[in-house]
This record gives C-alpha cells, sequence and structure tokens, in this order.
C-alpha cells in the first residue's frame, strides 16, 4: 500500500539551539520514497550527513522565536512483514561483520544483565528465529502497554522489572533479550499505518537465517504497512530530534494516511 | 533563488537489466532540498545504498518494454558561488584524510601526465586558490566547448591534446591539472540554472584553504544556483546512471526552474 | 619513550567459542607502533576487522582445551600528555561529524542523568577544557579507587552514587559528565608505564578546543607514556574480548617496560 | 608456510616532503601476520589512518637528508590458492555493495574500451571463474612479460596493444577485461615467495560464486605464499608509496623467506 505519512514538530526557542533531526526515511527493502518534503520555518542552514547506521541526519541551529519542522513522505510499502519460523541462528563467526555490533549491550538494551531472563523465555525453542519470536510473544503478553509509565531514562532492566511502558521500552527489551542469546538485534523507528493512537513508533529488527527480520512486540500480531525512518542501537542512537539547549516542545502532530494512487 | 529541477529519462529495455541511478540530491552546504519525487514506470524493486563518496544510489532491474526513471527536486540554492583569492595551498601533511582520494589520478583525469602543463599555466599563481583559478580561466579561454567531439572514453589527456570537448571534458581537465599540483579535485555533476542548451552539467571543486570551493571551467564568470546531485573522483563515479547490458536510450529531459516561492 | 607492552591471556575452552579480540595499538598521534608481535595457540583462523570507531578487532573460534593470546608491542610514546588549560567549548554546531555519536548517552555513560553532578561539579568553570579538567579532578579526589567494589554492569550512575570504582568507573563517570555538558568524550582502553599494580588501563578523552585531549580522573597529574589499544563510546565498545560463550580465564599478565634503544 | 617479508626503501630528500605509505599487511583470509616490524630512519611522526578500501596508510614528512623506512612482517601463509572452476557470475543486483566500484573503469583500467577483446577471448567460457580463468590464461599466453616496457602511465589499453609489460600490466589487463564482462575485479600488491627475480608483487581478485578469488596472469599456475599488502581499484589506488615531491629513491630491497617455526 502506498501511505503519506509526516511529522510536524513545532518548538519555541529562547537562543540559538543546536538540534539534529533523524527525519528522512530512505528507499529499502520493502520500501520506497517515492515523494518527499521537508520544511523548516524559518529557513535555517542546513547540514545533512550521514552517520555509522546509514542514517540521513539534519544538523541545524534553530533561531529564537517559534520554530517548526515539517516532513511528508510518499512511500510504497509492504502490506505484510516477512516471517520466517525456522530460520537459523547465525553463528557468531559467520555473522557479518556490520551486525556485530549489534550484539553489545547498549544505553537502554543491557543485554548483559538479561541473560537469565531470556534463557527462561526462549530456552525451549529452536536457536534462531524462533527464539526471538518467543522473546517477542513474552514481552507481548507479559509487558502491559500504558502510556506515562516511563521517560527518557528507562531501560529494558526498569522495564523487565515494572512490566509497563510504551513502544520505545517493549523495544529496548525484546532487543536486550536476543542480544543475550548471541543474536544481533537493532532499534527502528518509523511510522506504522492505523496505529492507534496516532503517533511515531518503535519496533526492532534480530538477525537470523541471513538477514534482519521484522518483530513489534506490541502487537499481538505485528501488521504490515511500516516507513523505517532510522536504525540504530537503541534510542539513543534513533533519537528523531537531539536537541543540545533548551527547546520548549510546542506541538507534536504525526500523520500516516492512504495514498490515492 | 528557489529551483525545481528534474530529468526524466526513458528507456527501451529488451531483457531484464540491472541499472544503478545516482539521482537524488542531498541537502549540504548552500542546497537544502524541500521537495523531492522519484518516479518509476513500471515500479521495480530499489536498493537504495551510499557509495563511498556519500552519494546515494538507487539499484534496480529494469523490466523487459517501456521504462522511464523521472526525479524532480525543490532546492534553495545560492545565488553566487563562493569565491576566495588567495586561499592558502593546504599542504599534503595538513590535508583532511577523506580528501587524499582526490589526489590520485583516476579513469579520466591523468594527473600523472600533466604535471608540465599544470606548471606552464599556473606556474606564477600563489600556490592554492589562484592556481586552480589559472587553469580554469585558461580552459575557459584554450578549450573550445563543440558538441560531439568527445565521447564516453575521452580523458583529460585527450583534451588537453584536441583542445575541445564539452563541460564533461572541462572539468576532467580542470581536475587533472588541479591534482598535479598536489591539490584535491573532485567531479560534481548537477542542475545549473539558466544553462543554455539545457542538460545535465558538470563542474568541479578544488579543496584549498581548509574547504572546496566550485570552479566551473565552461562559464567566463561562473555562476550560481547550481544544485550538486553527485561527487566523485571523475564521470566513471559520478554517472548519473550505469547499465549493465543493452538498453536503448529513448529520451532524456532536463529541466530547472525558478520556483514559484 | 620507547616501551615495550604486552599482554597474555589464557583461557580453558571446553567447546569451540567465537572471540572477538581488540588487541593491536595502531599508530597515531603521539604514538609510533614500531614492533608488534601476535600469537595465538594453538593457531586458529582469525578474520581481521576494522570496526566503526577505527579499531582493528580479530575474530576467531577459540577450540577446546588450553587457548592461549599473547601480544607485544613496541611503541614510541609521548612523555607527556598534551594539557591546554583554557581551550574552548565547541558549539555543537561546528563538531565535526565523526564526534558527534560520542555525545550520545551510552550502556555504562548515561550521560542524559548526570546534567545536575555536571553543574554543580563543572559550572564555574570556564566552557570546554576547564569544564573536563574540573570533572577529572573531581572524580579524582571524590571517587575511592578500591578493587572489588564494581563489576562489568557497573555504570556511570552506580559509581556516581557509590562514589568508589576502578579506572574503569572513573573513565565512565568522567564521559558521562562531560558529555552532560555536551562535550563529547570517548574511552580509550590501554597500556600506562609504571602503572601499580600492572593491568591494562581505562581513560578517556574530550573533544574541545578542535582536537581531542587526553584526561584520566585516576590519577593526580595525569601521566604520559600511554599507548592507546582502543576507542570507543564506553567498555562496552572496546573490550579487549568479547567472548560469545562459556570460557574459563585462567590466567592474565600484562606488561610495560621501557625498551632498549 | 610460514614467510617472513619485508622491504627496506631508502631515499635521498632535499626538502621536507610528504609521503604516504602503505606497506602494513593486515590478517585476513588465508594470512595471519604474527609478527610486525616498522622502521623509520631517522624517525619522523606518523599519522596511521585506513583508506577507503580497508588499507593501512602511513602519512609523514621525510626530512631532508637520508630517508629510509624498512618494514617487515612474519605472516602464515596459505600454501596454495582457492580454485574453483565453474563458480558462476553473480548478477549485479546480486553483488554485495562494497564489490560495485570494482565494476568501474579506473586510471589504468579502461574497462570501457576492451568490450570486443573480453568477448573474443572469454566469449565461450562459462560466465563467472572460467571466464576470469579464460583471462588470466590468455594475458599469460600472449602477453610478453619483459622489464623497462612499461612505465608508471602504462594502462590496460596500452598493454593490450603493446603486447608486453610486468606484473602491474598483466594485472591492469586482468583488471579491465574482467570488469567489462561485469565481473568486479580489483588489483592486489604484496609479497609472492621465490617470486624470480625478488620484487614486490602485483595479481588481481574477481568475484564469482560469492567471493573473491586469486588471478596471477604471470604465472602458468599461480602459486600459493602470497601476503596481500594493499587492495584497491588499480596502481593509482595501492602504490605502497606516494610521494608528493621531488625525492630521489636511492635504494630498495625487497625479500621474502621461509620462517624458522
Amino acid at each position: 500500500m502506498r501511505l503519506i505519512a509526516g511529522c510536524q514538530i513545532t518548538y519555541e526557542v529562547n537562543a540559538p539551539t543546536p538540534l539534529i533531526f533523524m527525519l528522512r526515511p530512505r528507499s529499502g527493502l520493502g520500501q520506497w520514497v517515492m515523494r518527499e518534503e521537508y520544511i523548516i520555518e524559518p529557513s535555517a542552514q542546513v547540514i545533512e550527513y550521514t552517520d555509522s547506521y546509514g542514517n540521513l541526519c539534519q544538523r541545524m541551529v534553530a533561531p529564537p522565536g517559534s520554530f517548526q519542522v515539517q516532513t511528508t513522505a510518499e512511500v510504497d510499502t509492504a502490506d505484510k512483514i516477512d516471517t520466517q519460523p525456522g530460520a537459523p541462528y547465525v553463528l557468531v563467526q559467520d555473522l557479518p561483520e556490520s551486525t556485530l555490533q549489534f550484539l553489545l549491550p547498549s544505553r537502554y538494551c543491557q543485554a548483559d544483565c538479561l541473560g537469565n531472563l531470556a534463557n527462561e523465555i526462549a530456552g525451549n525453542a529452536a536457536p534462531g528465529y524462533d527464539q526471538v519470536e518467543a522473546i517477542r510473544s513474552w514481552i507481548q503478553q507479559n509487558i502491559e502497554y500504558r502510556y506515562g509509565t516511563s521517560d527518557a531514562s528507562t531501560s529494558a532492566v526498569d522495564t523487565a522489572e515494572q512490566k509497563v511502558g510504551v513502544c520505545r521500552d517493549f523495544t529496548h527489551l525484546g532487543i536486550a533479550l536476543s542480544r543475550s542469546l548471541n543474536i544481533p538485534a537493532r532499534m527502528v523507528v518509523g511510522y506504522l499505518y492505523e496505529l492507534d493512537p496516532m503517533d511515531l513508533h518503535a519496533w526492532f529488527e534480530a538477525f537470523v537465517g541471513g538477514r534482519w527480520y521484522t518483530f513489534d512486540a506490541t502487537q499481538k500480531e505485528p501488521r504490515g504497512n511500516r516507513i523505517a525512518i532510522a536504525y540504530g542501537r537503541d534510542a539513543a542512537d534513533v533519537a528523531l530530534v537531539t536537541q543540545f539547549g533548551a527547546v520548549q516542545l510546542k506541538n507534536m502532530k504525526v500523520w500516516v494516511d492512504k495514498a490515492n494512487t
């Protein structure tokens, strides 16, 4: 299905403040960016660079006053996610180099602390895809989805303990548990059609059977029609906005609609 | 000035043929991509990747029949190019690592063969910007711009000898001569407002005084309002289309217009 | 001073186990690797790759039985570290792209949680080098150095609270506090001459005044004669050994001696 | 077989001259660097960096007077090269991204000019390994190996015409012909045991059947016991020394001996 997705972020800025945005989806497997729009009001000088994960980042200095960024993308998306029960575990010695960094613990995914829980959950599953699916499904059934229960410092260890959180927390926990089984796992931030209430979304991918597969612990049956915007080790890497100073977020709108074709 | 620039390329394809396009301008110093459109007819699966120069590349397989790619970008551009007479030569030991590869000879820029000519042309200029400007100006005055005099295998050495060519040849010669003076130089392919006749354009950049500066040997006074699409060592790196098989180019249109703002 | 430094690590391995070592110092500013030796007993097939921080990594599978890795390097080192009181803070918009990732929170350096402490410690210092030096000095005076008080999961937040740790913990705290002031900071693991008791060491670098400077919170007056082996965001990135399975560490020796010249 | 290989290069330098060396072999498939030595006389400040092909490069400024660089490596090497007749051609759409740049023409490998010759030579061979082997074997039989017949500007097109050259020329021709069949090919510079007369050597690799294979057009039956030092598109990328100024090469010695084990 072709989607038109976008977000509009409005700030109140007191003093010139550097901001780094990560708001440009790239074309990739199962997603083709056909139209794109990126409007900054008032205009600011922007330097765009590619970070070490391949994300396009926009660095700019927001001038004092009201400052708004709006991006829209029209994207052909896959109607279903690829699933592959039985896809085998890849031995660490056979992993592509680019996946190795996604085995390490990171800010919000302390894989080094969650080995026991991972073994409890996935101990009986076949190594690989089925282990990750066991983790995903366990989170979906055992962690309560509730707004306002977590914040920007909440980590996978916190979520494993408190058993409550939002999509970001579900994702961190899924990643940390997968990595503790020596399965590379990475965070994806993006749009999901018919998410309710509409917002930006987060899910994860795990590398099994020779490629990355999509997992989403917030849904019983993970749906397709996703637009990935950014990839990274965890939320620290894929913040859609990183601000270096005090700016007030005044408003944020997100939309994902079916495009007329 | 805000420009709307685009191109439409139509092929006749006999058998499924891999193509790599490089048709997505990125936002950078002096250019902000505000809107973009990339339409493929009929649709094909595309993998987008970043090459070692930072260019976004689209790899796809064209199906048999008529195949068309059309891209459009709305871009804020600088009305003038930055010039800096007197900007000093940067000693090789002080060059940023990323610039070093642009000192080496390449397919169409045999810097190793053009040292004598470079010294003749720029021998009296102050090391750095002024040398490159002397080269640029010499090419502009001594090489005749004429269509149909060169082809895909024409190199800087050929152009130095034949003293005739098109923008691609002027650019290769400017690059090769600059490199022979140990000044990093790279090719840029892109759009130029009011180019006549309208077409894709090529120019070059040289690294002096701590940054890259724009040089265009096809114009007496190089104008601004440029949109860079791709950077590389020479035309081999920045072919906007690389085709791996026999496809017939049926039609190509390029346009660069002032946007309504 | 020219140093001969090395380490010997001996494992008992039950089943074939993938290991990734990071044990090859590279030549860089202030250190020149003149001789190097890397011996693996029994021999194993090794693939060497460069990670995203530029570290050389050796991936291999340890066979069952006793397994030993020994590396030695003869290195010219600087007798003093470069210091530069007054070196100014670099605005985020002016930072080189490669430093931006070192602003983000990471597994052991939760910069997002330590802003208040950083402001208490460094609030009166001039922005830049002096802030980092205030942090370094505060850690040196307020955190107790004691073995056995921390483990592989101890983070900067833990250390700020418990006020005790080892070089790794001092480093994580220094990094997290620097980052919370928007100063890029990274971890270094390596050798230090006359460290007592001799062991591998960890310290940090901060980017101020346009370059990276060395800071070591474990010493009143940080000494020179250091050999950097690996750089990264924190200990997760620069583990000199990452093991993916149960191998027992039987013995580890480290030595750093003055070379005969 | 374990080899001890090295080279010693002596220059006479008139004025401080920047040099970039590429003299550090890295451990990789079929080669393990166990000991290494890199001695510079008189000593000079060196910055080591990794180029875009993964080669370790040493940048330094040679002071006036006699200047000598000597490197030695003790390396476990494979006694035979891997051969795989029948290994299939990889479709361009299936090639790993990192191999795509090795399809393009380059300074000394004008693949765009040699399609006819490649088809003559390899037209009847099975696509893939057998085509490259047909090319290699044709060069070995049809190009005469003779010193002093080519120089630093000789390219594959020249060699195809003059039918004479040295290892560098044989390699360029093999690469250009392979690329003209849309097979990625890259140059390797390194040591070869029992080369006679002893010198640095050059050969090429082609990507077929999902991996890189070694080809050497200078030998009837390419032998093993090779140490790769550097990889690149052609000799412009893998010059073991690139000099930026007038230094006189006074002497160069190369040795490759069996190590005592």
